[in-house]
């Protein structure tokens, strides 16, 4: 079943989760004004998935299940599927700024090959409990919070080491019918107003800390679960023409003794299927987060040009105009290209499903991190000073003031001051309010900090590829690329032909 | 007398203006709390000319009346002047953000030149109208708004095409004791909270639009001046933890059928002195905005190095957190050396003052304009993600929450968490809220727009000087600089040699 | 028949060009050392083409023939056929530094869909023609260079104002036989090994100057062709590790009155139609560039690892190291990236080819033209500055000198100093030589400035998706991508979807 | 006695050095035209300390001894004396290249801090023996290079582990009337023309590797010494429009058994001065780079503003050529503003001399170090591609070619083509040839790499000062200097004023 953003919303109302926003207790997260944005922007996901134009990208036959379910919680079984997946995140988040919810996809996409591979090493039968799981998930076309990234305490220490353990989630207690986890996670995007939690570690534990490998689902809410979380966006104020409607909250999350039952365990101590759980889900997101970063950069290139035309301004006259707006084209095409490189190349799981191409993937998101803020510099470029020197809306229906405001702040005759007002705070409220802010350092450390992605990108690059080629040549002045061979050659999914690509793992097997 | 901020905050109450904020009309500009970061931000740098430590910098003696005046009011007289100006800028807004009354020195250093020139070439008596101006205005230690930037309506238009009239500053009416203008300054910094305005034009005007080509000082109550503007920085909010007490607001400034007496018109039809003076005063403000910015880079690159230590990072460990500090760093540093050599190789002007290096003050200018927003990458970079997901400060005290977030979100253990949030606010305050978006726009915008400082290198360069050196070295294989002098040597005030330097204008003279 | 690469050389001496080097006549073109890394360059196109590994991306089938022909000389008809060429282009390029034939395929697709385009509005059967000539070229498997950039004389005048017509190629005088041509093509890769030129227009040309628009295959011995050459690469020269075995030259090509009969003439004054081609080919020249540039990435990246391990520095424990090469990688990745996106939302000719996706063949064209100035950079970092001091190789065999150096230039203790002279020379070769300039220079410059780049960008953009996307966001909040289109979808052929892609230029047809 | 160039190169005559250029013994190294573009860049700074209009950069009056000497030998007294050096090796840089002879300056400025605080820890005489020695070597107006960077062998190994002891330049004997030394500097400067060789340590050796720590002088003759050396510039290369005059050599020099009298040797064990000496030669020398390439910065400028005209184009008209040119200025006068203000913010030495500030002098040379090859890219794009295409100059002679050649590619009318050819060839020297290599590398690691240049402004920078600003706003919302300070005020010697400074080392001597 699919269900509509309506039915999404309402389906909320069937929760009681314990949730504070800004010191108060939430009544209802389906109604609480604060969270609306969020919800909205979660909406979209769902009434995309209705719409003709975007079947293709929007919904996916399920392999294991044969059924049609939403893009947002498919798993990919060829390049094709992530490229679909790819441009389905661009399209919801040119609409929602963040439409948050192709986290799930992300989760369940890594924890598809890590139960898989966590089985084959350790005889366990993770993977059949995830398959019931994804298949229920999907049936009731649920939205999924990914709870990674634990608070951390002091970065110096490993988290056995923590003076206060709950800084990280670990398994407190293994019972017969399930485990106990304690701990806390510090930004779960969306948390307020997911079905679930998806809790992952963050990183590869070490062996002593074993009980920091911990995968499981958690309902929104179940018992000891509290989210501290802020408003999504900035909901009810007249400026923010494009963040009252569509925003995100991020929550901590705090699990003080919370039950799992087995059928909802995915991971419980292996270490270093943990690290294969956690880098998996991240190559997955890091090309989502392409996606949706150009998205974000379809607002900004439409509304740099709208606000060009409001200014009166013409591009083909005044080239340091026209010269920003191409740079701001491209940086978005620029890093979507290396999203679409990654599902060209991608790489095949023996779990039967497909993973982008780590380097390209996490180059993408490398550079949309980096960038982002030159995206924010030449937004403002195109847009003049204005944009944070205008009076705010309420001097909209001033009666002393507005007539003669609305006389002067017009730009080009044919279009009202009223337009050029609106266009402006659709900027501002874009790129220099604290939207604006959150949309800067998301992209920067969300799905991981730069230095993360740059260690991945040296981690899988075919280094030795390169060397023997020069190896080859300052030894025989030719290159013979079957003398030496560095890396396994693979089938290109999206092509019928012999391209090389990497296959993750176990080679041997 | 120079004033203390208590005195200067007194001050404003003998003033009546008609000013707006958020559709409001406030009723006393020095108790309204919306314009309190303003009016702090302008008092720091009347309380510093009190220091002893900051009596160097923060005054001056002025020499054509021998009074000591604060620096804000000094008109410059040597290259140590300039140095002395610049780091009282950075001194200033490392405190307060923007101090903002450097502005009223970038005017007053501009119409010295400008009048002193409109008289040479056209016989009138600008000058002395504005030496008895100036000298009342350091007697009183005033601060002076600059209503530079008009409306400008369809830019694609001058002034005197426009459908409404109104979208520039004119003279409508030339009495017999003054003259009467009208129109719209649209971006006025700190204007509800100033004493007097400095109208200026912001470009040279064809000579068919001299009307426009008007100076003149208004006090900020006269009759028809209506102010609307923003609040300034973020007063009230708990988690502004810079900008609850320091900001600015920027105003529209409508003038209608305003009055100004002769002796307070500085400019009347002078087309090309009105380019003239527009360019002075911007040399001498984009001197300035690199002191200033070098005082925002003071404040997050304090803040960044207590958000690592905070985190539990030491940067001689990590080396892409040092790196990031490095980087900040050198950004800020190398455009505030740009003001530095603007000082060293001012220019003279025969008005007896000194102007910075036109190139090296626009290219200064420059390169913060476009690297503000690498700061603020940085600065995000080095604090992570958890700026813009912590809890807002209402969750502070949630006796259901308080406590289990304080355990933990500490990050060292001899950091308590209270701490580590307030550095984490302070950062996304000035980085990631509205406020930081502010400093960016008004980096890029602020004191003209990067192709307008492109434009002034361009046109200030010694070209001839290379292409002399590479045509001789082309002919003859040597160089000899005395043989085609392309450019006038001069006397260098900082030192006593003979480095190459302009003198403006007039060098027949 | 695919030649093999003595047989290309072998061939060469079927033709008696006019070919000047250095001042000198060059007697035999396959003879002459100067000109052999050039033929060797060319050369590895044909070689691989009969290795079994490469056979994909080195050989096709024609889809107009049925034959399998040379990948260089290819017409392509899918996407995998764009990814396949740029994979060819990579390969080639990474063993020779730059192939140069791939030239040739760029130069016939272009053709394939102008003739057709031509065609079709002026009812003229250049496409039959064109057709028949590409047979014989595959049959043949001929390398053609193509001779498209004019001399130009004075840029700021058109072609008819100059005031020595032969600063551009034009139609002299028609015949009932064939057109006679006269004029200049100042810069043509390999001129003086091609077996033909493909003479082009390098431009859209006025009305007026339709005589310009020509386009014709010649013969390089044909009547009247003179060949003003360079060395290609660093023949003979000891230190040149890389280039003294592969390189390129690059030519003046004057046409004296050349006669050219009407079955190689392909276009004769369709000004409009010259502009498609030039602009066509310009997309798919574009596209290779990235290939060419990836391969040359590939020995930088190659080399730099080689030189970190001779020096014996450890990337793993030298953080800036890694960094440097994670750089690299990035830069050459990313790039390589848009060629892949622009092979996946390639654009459908009505020729029945498919051409590149303009925006992300300029894009990748664009950054690889500004960024290969990093890459040096980052080569030369990861190097140090031994690279320009060390002594020359006639140093290597001094026997007053050679032991004592062999003892002190060794890094490693397990890599001898040999080893590490001979890495540092292949950098300095392709980095720090009059080589590495070439490859700078044609980097940025090569199949257009990067202001051409950007002006395609541009003009090819969807930007009113954009616009729309906003004005539907401000005016309703909600987007409907089906209310207005702006942009006609298409399939994309690498996938069964719909997602949008351009078809070019006749929709109407 | 000042010497000209003239006398310069014959005082070489009196020197026997045993010099290898391309494995063959030098007979006479003032003779040899592979050397001559070399000693023709030292001799620039020779003849112009003649000149009347540079008297005041290039000579200057030593306050030990009241002579007047060339500025390169030079100890700065005075902010006003960093600042001529930094214009003066500008001057004498922008024709000849890089004249080299900075080096010596800068090496002796390092001794004379370093010899006083040697004796003053462990009371030595050092000092004494270097006065007499720096008054020796005024007098005679000599040339010394520097001989520092040592080969290093395993990079990562100590020099007292290292295989072969002869990869670092150690003490090997000490005798009653001196030392004898021994081992390899790799990369020496214009080794084979000097006088004479400062020996330098070239970084803080441990306590155990104090055989490493020595510094001496040695006459570029003394026996036991070899110089291994490349040909200076491009030495008779007709293409080479300014390297065949002006160019650099470097080269290995080997110290076998060389004996050193105790008068000449000024450091001799003592490790951690060993170290100070190194970092203080660095921050003089990171200072005259940014002088000698923004010496190459005015080259480039005024090549390029010839190229542009020769190609008709007009930067008014061409916004993106223009627009290149202000980004070449911005670049050169940005780093060159940074050596401007380590002038100014000078440390006093208690030695009584004066050192650059060192993180001005630090962000000066890293700028440049990666912005040449921004410089280089900025050059070439103003040039189009023709400065690599261009038949060489051999091809102007040739009487089959030459009319036609010059009939077509000329540029603009007025303007031959011999003009635009020259122009071109003079730019491709600089840029793309392997002079050009040449210059970029030695920008990026010459005077140390990157990584040296961060660690040093990382050491330098006076964090403390900005934590305590943002500790004080926190705390208290204000700040106050006086409360906390944490660096020591000094007086500032450009100007009379209060401007916090450094003070090096010994503060409570």
């Amino acid at each position: 079943m699919l269900m509509t953003a309506d039915d999404y919303r309402d389906s909320l109302r069937a929760y009681a989760p314990r949730v504070f926003v800004d010191g108060e207790r939430v009544e209802s997260v389906a109604d609480d004004p604060r969270l609306s944005p969020g919800i909205n922007g979660v909406g979209v996901t769902y009434d995309f998935a209705h719409r003709a134009e975007h079947a293709h990208l929007m919904t996916a036959v399920e392999a294991t299940s044969g059924k049609t379910v939403n893009r947002m919680l498919h798993i990919d079984g060829s390049a094709q599927d992530l490229l679909n997946k790819l441009e389905a995140v661009r399209l919801v988040c040119k609409v929602s700024g963040c439409a948050q919810r192709y986290l799930s996809h992300d989760a369940l996409n890594g924890l598809f090959q890590a139960t898989r591979r966590t089985d084959h090493t350790h005889g366990t039968d993770y993977h059949q409990r995830f398959l019931a799981y994804l298949h229920d998930v999907q049936d009731r076309d649920l939205t999924l919070g990914v709870a990674m990234t634990d608070a951390k305490g002091d970065r110096s220490k490993r988290p056995g080491q923590q003076a206060n353990p709950d800084v990280y989630v670990r398994i407190k207690e293994r019972r017969a019918d399930g485990i106990v986890i304690s701990g806390t996670k510090a930004i779960v995007t969306g948390a307020p107003y997911m079905h679930e939690f998806l809790v992952m570690p963050c990183r590869t534990h070490a062996p002593e800390d074993s009980d920091y490998a911990v995968c499981c689902a958690v309902p929104i809410d179940a018992d000891g679960v509290t989210i501290v979380a802020r408003p999504a966006g900035r909901p009810g104020e007249a400026a923010a023409k494009f963040s009252a409607r569509y925003g995100q909250s991020t929550g901590v999350v705090i699990f003080d003794d919370v039950f799992v039952p087995h059928d909802r365990v995915f991971l419980a101590g292996e270490t270093e299927e943990g690290g294969f759980l956690t880098t998996s889900y991240a190559h997955h997101h890091r090309q989502s987060c392409i996606g949706a970063r150009a998205g974000f950069g379809d607002l900004l290139i439409g509304a740099g040009a709208l606000m060009i035309e409001a200014n009166g301004l013409d591009p083909d006259r005044h080239g340091h105009i026209r010269e920003a707006m191409v740079d701001l084209i491209t940086i978005t095409e620029s890093f979507f290209a290396c999203g679409v490189a990654s599902s060209v190349y991608c790489v095949d799981d023996p779990a039967r499903s497909v993973m982008p191409d780590p380097v390209f993937a996490n180059i993408g998101k490398l550079l949309l991190a980096t960038k982002i803020y030159d995206m924010h510099k030449l937004a403002h470029y195109v847009s003049g000073g204005l944009i944070v020197a205008l009076p705010g809306p309420d001097e909209d229906h001033n009666p002393e003031t507005q007539a003669s405001l609305a006389a002067v702040l017009a730009g080009r005759e044919d279009i009202p001051a009223e337009r050029r007002l609106e266009v402006s705070r659709f900027i501002e409220d874009l790129t220099a309010s604290h939207q604006g802010g959150w949309y800067s350092v998301i992209s920067l450390h969300g799905g991981g900090s730069p230095e993360a992605m740059k260690r991945e990108i040296w981690r899988n690059y075919p280094l030795a590829e390169k060397t023997d080629l020069v190896d080859q040549l300052l030894d025989r002045g030719i290159y013979d690329q079957g003398q030496r061979v560095s890396r396994q050659p693979g089938r290109c999914c999206v092509r019928g032909c012999e391209a090389p690509r990497r296959i993750t793992g176990e080679a041997a097997e």
